[in-house]
Formats: C-alpha cells, sequence, structure tokens
C-alpha cells in the first residue's frame, strides 16, 4: 500500500452523471413509461432482461414468496432473523413523538410527525443482490409506519423471470407485502409516476446501476429520493496498540466490495504502518476477490502516517469516512473530536461487517465526504412534519400590531390586511 | 373565482430547471469561480451587479452594520426580536440529543448528533429581500449549533455596494457574523468551493431567482442544499361557520406573493364559497398589489365544493398544501385525518401571516405539492448523525458465526474473514 505523509490528504472522488446517451436512454424510458404505464414496462423488461411478461405477472404472488422461504437454507433464515430483530430495535430508538406546546394565552404551536404514506424500494438484481441492503432500507420504513412498502427487483434474464429466493425472503422478513418484477429505469419511472399495475409512491431508495441512479435522480421532486450513493470507504485510525492483522483483514473486507472501493489507515505509528502493509499482501493473496480487492488497494488504498493524534484526527474529519473504525488504546476518549464520519467503529472487536450484517444501525451511509453534512438511513428519512399554528383571539389581539409592521415593510399590504380586517372586528366586538 | 368540483382536483406545477441557455451560463459561472475564485467573483459582480470592488470589500464590516441599525425604525426592531425570540423558542423544541443504548454483554450502540459546522445563507437583493427569510434560514441553523453561519447577499446595483440595511439588521439579529456582498450563481459557486475570501461551507440554503436555484442544484452533493421552493400556496378548508372575509383575506395574502401563487378554497358550503368569491373581489380591487394578486387569482385560484368533509379533505390531502388553514366548526377534529400540509393554521384567527413572520415556526415549507415526503425547515436540517458501534469481546463471540453466515451468503469472503480472524484468535487466547 501507498505510505503518505496524512497532513494534506483529502479524499474526494467524482460523482458519475452518467453519459450523454445514458442520460438520453434514461430519459426516453422514463417518458415512455410515464406515458404508456405498463405497456412500455413490459417492453423494456423484454429488451433489458429479455423476459417476455403480461401485466398478470408483475406482481410476486404470494405462493412464490413462500415457495422461497423452501428454497432458502436453515443457518441463513437464523441469521438474517436476528439481523432483522436488532436492526428493528436500533431503529425503534429513533422514533420520535409529535410534540405540542401550550401557552398560557391558549396559543398551541406545535410539530407534527406522520410517516410517509407509500415507498418503493429497488433491489437489484445479479451479484448485487443483497438481501441486507433490502433490511437496511425497508425497515426503518417500516418502523416508522409507513403502511404500504413496495419492493422492485429486475427478474432473472434470460426467460426465466424468477427472483433470487433470498431477496424474496429478505423482504418478506423485513414485512414487505407488495413486490415486483421490474428493475432499470423503467422500475424507477413506475414508482414515481404509477402505472395501471403499480400505484406511484412518494419515495423510492435503494441502490442501483448507474440506469437506476439518473432514472432517480430524474424523478426527484416528483417524489424523493435517497442519497446516491458512491463507492464504499472505510478509514481505520489506529495506534501502536492495534493488531496489524485485524486492521489488514478490516481494510480488505471494504477493498474486495468494488474496484473503486477506498481502504486508509491512518496511523500515529510508523512501525504499524509497516506491519499492516504486509499483513494487507498476506491476506489478499488468499482471497476469492483478489483481483478486485487489489484494484482497489492499489486505486485508492493508502497508509497515512500523521506526526500526532490530532493531525491523525484531522485527516479523519476532512476524508469524512463513510465507515471509521478507531482501534487505539482509549478509543472512546477520541469519539468527542471525530467530526464527520457516517458509523463509528469502536475498539478491536468492532469490525465493519458487523455493522454491515448485523449489529443494528443503518449500513447506508454517507459517501464521498458527505458525512460532512449528511446522515445515515434513519426512521426521519421516512417521516414528514407539518407544523402546528393555533393562534387564540387574545393572541392574535396581543402580538397582531407586531405582525402588520413585518408585513408592511416587506410590502406585502394583503397580508397586512389578513390581520388588519381580524383586528378591526374584534375590537370593535 | 373558478368554482370546481373537488372531486378530482389536484395541484402540481412544473419545477422550472431553466433554459438551456440559463444552465450553461451558470455552469459557466460556477466553473469560473471554482478555478478562478475571487477574481472571478468580482468579475461576475461588476457584470450583473454593475458594482466594481475589490477583495477587501467583499465583506460587510462591523461599522457597515452598526450603521444598519442607526437606519431602521424602532418599530420594526421591537417586532424582529419579538418574532426572532419566538422562532428561536419554537426551534429550540426541536432540538434532540444523542444517546446510546448499552446492553448487558458490553455491546454499546448509538447515534451521535452533531451540527454542521458551516453554513451558507443566500439572501436575494431588490424586492425580494425579506428580513423575515433571513431569520427563518439562519435560526434554526444557530439553534443547531452550526459555529459558522454566513450570509451572502447581491450589492445594491449601479455602485453603491450597499445592502439593505433591514437585512443586515436581520441577519444580526439572528446572529450572523460574516457577511459578504456577492449574490448570483457566482455567490453559490463560492460558498460551494470556498475562495481566498471566503471559506467554502457545508450547507448552502436561501431563496434565490432561477440563477441562483440552478447554482444550488449544480453543486450539490459538494455541499447540502436546501429544497428549491416552487411559487407559494394556500388551502382554506372551510365550512359553512367561516367568515368569508376571513377567508378571502388570507386567500388574498397569498396571491400577493407573486402571479404563479396558488389561493385555493376547499368547503361543503356552496354559499360560503359564493360568499368568499364576492370578498375576494371586492378587498382585491383595494390592494396596492392588485395586478399581482389578481393574475394569480384567475391563474391559480379556485373554490371547489365538495359534497362531504371526507371528500373536502381527500382533495386537501392529493393537494399537499404548502400552507393549510382549517375554519371550520370544530377544526381541531379534523387534524388527525390531514396527512399533508407543510403548516396547518387552526381556526379563525391563525391566519397565515401569523405563521408567515411571528409565531415561531418556520415559514420555510415544502411547495408543489411535496409536503406529501418533506418537512418545513427545522433544526435537524442543521445536524448530522453518525453512528456508534462498540462490539465487546463477548458480543462478538455470541455474533459472530451469524455474521460470518450473512457475509459468505453474499459473496463476501473478506468480510467473514475479518469476523473469524478475530474468533480463531480469541477461542484459542
Amino acid at each position: 500500500m501507498r505510505k503518505l505523509r496524512a497532513e494534506q490528504f483529502g479524499l474526494t472522488r467524482k460523482v458519475d452523471y452518467g453519459s450523454p446517451e445514458q442520460n438520453e436512454a434514461v430519459r426516453r424510458i422514463v417518458e415512455a413509461v410515464r406515458t404508456e404505464g405498463d405497456a412500455a414496462l413490459l417492453r423494456y423488461t423484454e429488451q433489458h432482461d429479455r423476459v417476455k411478461l403480461d401485466e398478470s405477472q408483475l406482481r410476486v404472488t404470494e405462493s412464490e414468496i413462500q415457495a422461497a422461504y423452501d428454497r432458502v437454507d436453515a443457518g441463513f433464515l437464523t441469521a438474517i432473523r436476528e439481523a432483522a430483530a436488532n436492526i428493528r430495535k436500533f431503529h425503534e430508538k429513533q422514533m420520535r413523538q409529535s410534540w405540542v406546546d401550550v401557552q398560557p394565552d391558549g396559543t398551541m404551536l406545535g410539530q407534527l410527525l406522520r410517516p410517509l404514506k407509500r415507498v418503493g424500494v429497488y433491489v437489484p438484481g445479479g451479484k448485487a443482490a443483497y438481501p441486507s441492503s433490502v433490511l437496511m432500507n425497508v425497515i426503518p420504513a417500516q418502523v416508522a409506519g409507513v403502511p404500504e412498502i413496495v419492493m422492485v427487483t429486475p427478474p432473472a434474464t434470460g426467460g426465466k423471470a424468477g427472483i433470487d429466493p433470498y431477496i424474496l425472503v429478505a423482504a418478506a422478513e423485513a414485512g414487505v407485502k407488495e413486490m415486483y418484477r421490474v428493475g432499470g429505469a423503467q422500475a424507477v419511472a413506475a414508482l414515481a409516476y404509477g402505472t395501471a399495475t403499480i400505484p406511484p409512491v412518494d419515495k423510492i431508495c435503494g441502490p442501483g446501476n448507474i440506469y437506476v441512479a439518473l432514472a432517480k435522480r430524474s424523478v426527484y421532486g416528483v417524489v424523493a429520493i435517497d442519497s446516491i450513493a458512491g463507492p464504499s470507504e472505510i478509514v481505520v485510525l489506529a495506534d501502536e496498540t492495534a493488531d496489524p492483522a485485524y486492521v489488514a483483514a478490516d481494510l480488505l473486507s471494504q477493498a474486495e466490495h468494488d474496484e473503486m472501493a477506498s481502504a486508509i489507515l491512518v496511523t500515529t505509528s510508523e512501525a504499524l504502518g509497516d506491519a499492516v502493509a504486509v499483513e494487507v499482501e498476506r491476506q489478499l493473496a488468499l482471497l476469492p476477490r483478489e483481483g478486485t480487492a487489489r484494484q482497489s488497494i492499489d486505486g485508492y488504498g493508502a497508509i497515512l502516517i500523521a506526526e500526532t493524534m490530532t493531525e491523525a484526527i484531522d485527516a479523519v474529519n476532512r476524508m469524512a469516512p463513510e465507515h471509521l473504525e478507531i482501534m487505539t488504546a482509549e478509543p472512546m476518549a477520541l469519539l468527542g473530536r471525530i467530526e464527520n464520519a457516517g458509523a463509528i467503529f469502536v475498539g478491536p472487536y468492532s469490525s465493519e461487517p458487523v455493522g454491515d450484517y448485523y449489529a443494528g444501525p443503518n449500513h447506508i451511509l454517507p459517501t464521498n465526504g458527505t458525512a460532512r453534512f449528511s446522515s445515515p438511513v434513519n426512521v426521519d428519512d421516512f417521516v414528514k412534519k407539518s407544523s402546528l399554528i393555533y393562534y387564540s383571539k387574545d393572541a392574535l389581539l396581543a402580538n397582531g400590531d407586531n405582525i402588520m409592521t413585518l408585513a408592511r415593510h416587506e410590502g406585502l399590504e394583503a397580508h397586512a390586511r389578513a390581520i388588519e380586517i381580524r383586528l378591526e372586528r374584534e375590537r370593535n366586538a
């Protein structure tokens, strides 16, 4: 791995906005689904997934979901149920209540929280079909109280129209009752605008390829979308007490994701840096996804040597990593100085996969430096707020003049008169 | 006003994505500021605002702010201080705490909340310079604990380089210490990328013209942005007990904003509808901004007659209005059936200007039907979350096998090995 000075290191990579051709293809697909509905959905499914369906086959049946349960192994089912319970428990703690502030003059001001009504979760097909991501997208929406959660996922290509049983089971365990076998930009368009078969949603979330990402971007405003994820990142902050084999294993668990993934060690110990470099090489050679992990390590891996812990923490905050592990003598003592990180894994036993799969916090995290201003997926993402304003007659009489002063200063006379007409009537009443 | 059946009425208008020429102009400005910094800022300020400045004049001085206080009238100062106190008090109630869940096996899972570090607030110049909007953008950020809040606003055109003293005073009252006289797409680019004079921010908020909106859209991802507002809307839900003069005054307070503003009455009482139509005409003729208000009423105003209150409420929920007033015999009883609305004003004395200026809840609200999934500006918009994950050795030993099962199912062997290497060492220790 490259060894660099921590001082000036930053980490930001380009967001992929797609080629003009990709943008044009997505625009055409979205427009076709918006105007033609199911007919366009089925046409693009035939073109892109090489599966010929009719409308009645779009929705996954109850018996298909039951059949999926018979095909997944018992160990997986136990593990995913345990994971789902942990994720649910964590996200339930994020729930908030509506509140109201009642004042002596009768004024009531408040904030009402209500779940979104209908949410669509996109689940990619093929290699990128991760049951864990199904849980991480669906459960926060479910905990928020969203009554209608719908999953879309492309049918297996080549005429079989099946869906990975592990995905169906994960979705069912998370509580999804409505699933459609449709993917790509056409699925996103259907969720945004609705078709005869698929009613429209209020928000679309979940990862996908560049076409899915561009389609989500293009329907933003018609519906809400989640953020568009960049490649995955880990930063390990460690001192001389860290175990180089653990550090290396954790860096590689990120590097195996894809060639663009980034794995960085920031350390105050040059000796640890050297030992980790050796361990990364040793473990890398033994990995089934060695090629991917090696490209990631060569392209985006680094060992940053910092003079002091302060300098090391500055580098971490500049990078604002998606995942941060802290393996130092007293890791909790550093927590307050970490300003920017999606998820913080503390101590030698909090390896990143603990959070990726199981512990409960969400694994969908801000990438590409956006932890400066963004948050992990959470229950708030599926809740909307409304302000509540109740002014009594007394409150209006007491405050009306100030309100008119401000309205008139801004040249909004009709605003002032909406108050004045009430003051005049009530004062004369 | 047009009288329509409520049944099938929906309200969604097009978002303005700008012309190709406007997009190209913004792209050029943003790129120039990104690469040339202050030089480009000053050049565009000279071109667009016809004011020639040097770098040292960009920042508004302390003495200029003091001078502004001498120029605003006392009634305004009293009113804006009262409003600021109300807004602060309301938004303080939105504040949340970091939390942690400690389990018997030593596991600690939590959610850390931290304010964004630096936020930029755009304030338009000229007619659209609203002191109330300064408060509504700045105070939530300040309550959230954002340590650096910076305001940008264009200098008065034509060589004077001054800024409306009311804007300076509102910003100072809200707590802004750092203000720059620069506007347009160039100001947004400076906030996103930073220049020698203006350090970059983490989030940009505040309204502006189409160039400002397009510039914000183009830097989204580099920084966070707030939502891009559409024209303002009010829906009044009323029955036969409502006062037609109050209803008409409130509709017109929205209509005077701009020609695209929308003001709609939904009522179960045809008699009220007719009376409101008469009142709107009567009051309209007396307004200084009659022309604007009339265009708005003619283009986007409507009186919807519903058969039943259920039908009326359905229409409201379909429209998902920015502002909703409820003037019925028992307005609080309907609150639970309102699913979608940015702010809900209850009863005859809660006229919309009460909330626009003064009561405390934010006046920056979701427009154009986005109240289905968006919220008023609030403290959460200036806070980011990080997940905290601490697994003890015991917790990892107890759960490691399930984690490996899930990782291996997804073909991510390096994830499994990051757990396995720890289990092997600790079980053999």
